[in-house]
């Protein structure tokens, strides 16, 4: 006999009782089905790809994340994100594919960053995109805060605000101030803005090049909060000729009058022109979702549009927008914040008990009439004492125990315990499902 | 600008069109359906974990096969099944476990094996498994074929046999011929017999030392067929003394009586003497699933009884009993035998389309209206003509076209066309759902 292995996970890698398994499964359930009913197509992409594939575009820091090996004679690379493999998806099978292509996927990535509380190696991420040909409808830019708004509505965990802005206002800006060239690095200094403050920030932007009296200018125009309508009275009255900064207002207007006629509530989003999002990646509207009661989880909702998605993989221009869900990480805040303790925590609604063994086959005959009712049902098999089997339903929450007696089997009955209320009845067994749905 | 990299993904590896796609995720759901409505717990364990752990037990052929690498110090693998994670997850979790303990995982396993045609590297498994401590009740050995009948009673692809058989019958029968020495030999020698048949296998028992009058009973024995209860009957019948060989009568017996009783029909089920499950881990039941018209595909769903699920991680006896459904492998096979041209297409129900542009805003309405009542509603946003947004309805098989125009936004109303039947007919908004349902 070899010696026991002591048996663990490695550190960042999220593993879940049943209980919070059924919650995660829940949440995932909910966001997949809006998801759908937006018309998304479900993809599934492979884990393991080809390092030069997946690699083809990345440097730096992610290059240095990346579970990454050799098999045989291939380099091989896990995915680190869901965006990549649908760049090669929709370049591999253009032809196959209807277009604008609207596909979600809702799956496991990989970074082999140090782990941190809150952060995983291995982790969720529930992605939509839309991709076009050449061109992209705008409305699209509104349908994905209305996808965003329905999901956050469902999962329930309180008010939200999704915060919109349009990175052809903040570029335009930038370049009507002379920093044409700088944007980039003005962009990554402004995103951190909540972090440091605006006297590092400020001091950040000097670097740049910037003078004071500009970095006060871009500070003031960006701190601007109003309703949206103020927002964009306040955009057009700018004294900013610049095109793109223009184009950038058109739009964010469109985008809101768009998102109204999807139906989303106006206290649910906000033009804010903080929003930044840091990745040179993006090139129109932004978004970031944050929970009213819990600022400090940061975003839990991001994406936006970008002008070409494929470049690394073909020569067709390809525009798309998107978001992401990061799952696993908005669990585990959510978890940790104390809400999740309200949802249910059993799939299973009943629990079929037999009072003895000689009990089982009208045990077994009453399971099957529930779930052909479609009612998800376990029987209990163990030869216990009755205190035992309370118990197990008792642990595993499940909301009802159906109890097999001699008299029972007599009378065709069964005596149904809701176990939340205590209340006892008597049920025919061809009532059962009736009642206990 | 770098070179173009070739989008492709490694051979061996499954990646689907959307099309297929949501055919496979329905078979996928209904599996999990049946799953949870045999009252099983969801679970969902890391890709990646120690490859100590994970290869505890194994050595040989699954060494090979797995994927391995080193990141950081640490010596990783991706889980090459599922059943040595349920092992390691029981044994780490098990004081806040419920026993007996019923989970289904149904998630990608990961093995580098030669790629063969409908062998994957990378493909979905779908486990079930019921773990007690010390002991588990036998009529969990009836539960998992209920199990069985129920997903591929749902999955409709036609008639199908469970396979039933015990391996104490066949040990106990070895043993009563003097052969309980080289019992694994031998049942590996008839797991073969459908391959390379009778005479092969007469003459690789030979090998092992078996006469060929002694290989002459064993391939009787096996060979014998009858119904249900004739088999029941021969079994009890035999002149053989051999105390396991009673004991697998006895749990055979009553296996297939506590089947009729969860309502399984008779004609699904049956008693093969020639199922013998080759790998040495299973003790008592053992199941394989054919479809009756597809011989060829092999068993799609197996499976069995094994004694001590944890010996490489505890002292602890945690006996148990599962089976899986290799969901990659039967829906490769499942298409290639054109068994999957029935299965609707798409998941959207309806596709809104405004006229023209200026009706965008009804259009966005009507959509909302009817994914407030649950409808999977896409909406075409491009400025194409008729033809073109038609042909993006059919291309994805959409069933109904809601057309918004002048007139209709005017009279509060849609026409709704029937994809299938050609039909079209005039709706007021607000009974559009009631119409598509």
């Amino acid at each position: 006999m070899k010696d026991k292995v002591t048996p663990k996970i490695l550190p960042g890698f999220m593993e879940l009782l049943p209980e919070d398994q059924i919650c995660f499964n829940r949440m995932y359930q909910t966001i997949r089905s809006v998801y759908e009913r937006f018309g998304y197509l479900p993809q599934d992409t492979p884990v393991i790809e080809y390092s030069d594939v997946l690699l083809a575009k990345a440097g730096g820091e992610t290059e240095k994340q990346i579970y990454r090996f050799q098999k045989g004679d291939n380099d091989l690379a896990l995915r680190f994100d869901l965006t990549v493999p649908l760049a090669r998806y929709v370049a591999q099978h253009y032809n196959d594919l209807v277009f604008p292509f609207k596909r979600y996927q809702m799956n496991k990535v990989f970074r082999g960053e140090r782990p941190q509380k809150g952060r995983f190696r291995e982790f969720y991420q529930c992605d939509i995109d839309v991709i076009g040909v050449e061109s992209l409808e705008l409305v699209f830019d509104a349908e994905m805060p209305a996808v965003i708004y329905q999901v956050f509505k469902e999962l329930d965990f309180g008010s939200f605000t999704i915060r919109i802005n349009n990175r052809k206002v903040l570029n335009g800006f930038f370049s009507e101030l002379g920093f044409a060239d700088r944007i980039a690095d003005i962009l990554r200094t402004i995103d951190k803005l909540e972090k440091i403050g605006e006297q590092s920030v400020a001091k950040e932007l000097a670097e740049f090049g910037v003078s004071s009296e500009a970095a006060k200018r871009i500070l003031d125009f960006i701190a601007y909060k109003g309703t949206n309508d103020e927002m964009l009275a306040m955009l057009d009255a700018q004294n900013v000729a610049d095109e793109t900064y223009r184009e950038g207002v058109r739009e964010l207007t469109q985008v809101i009058g768009y998102l109204r006629r999807f139906g989303v509530e106006e206290a649910a989003f906000l033009i804010d022109l903080t929003i930044a999002r840091g990745l040179d990646y993006y090139t129109g509207t932004v978004y970031e979702t944050m929970l009213n009661d819990y600022p400090s989880m940061g975003s839990v909702c991001s994406g936006g549009r970008y002008d070409n998605l494929t470049e690394y993989y073909t020569d067709q221009k390809l525009p798309g927008i998107g978001i992401s869900i990061g799952l696993s990480r908005l669990f585990y805040q959510l978890k940790e914040n104390g809400l999740l303790t309200g949802a249910p925590k059993s799939l299973t609604k009943c629990l079929v008990i037999p009072m003895n063994e000689s009990l089982m086959d009208t045990a077994l005959e009453a399971a099957a009439l529930l779930r052909a009712e479609g009612i998800n049902t376990d029987v209990y098999y163990q030869n216990k004492g009755m205190k035992q089997k309370m118990k197990y339903a008792n642990r595993l929450a499940i909301p009802y125990v159906v109890i097999i007696g001699e008299d029972e089997k007599a009378a065709g009955t069964a005596t149904v315990k809701d176990m939340e209320s205590g209340e006892q009845r008597t049920i025919a067994l061809d009532k059962l499902s009736e009642y206990v749905k």
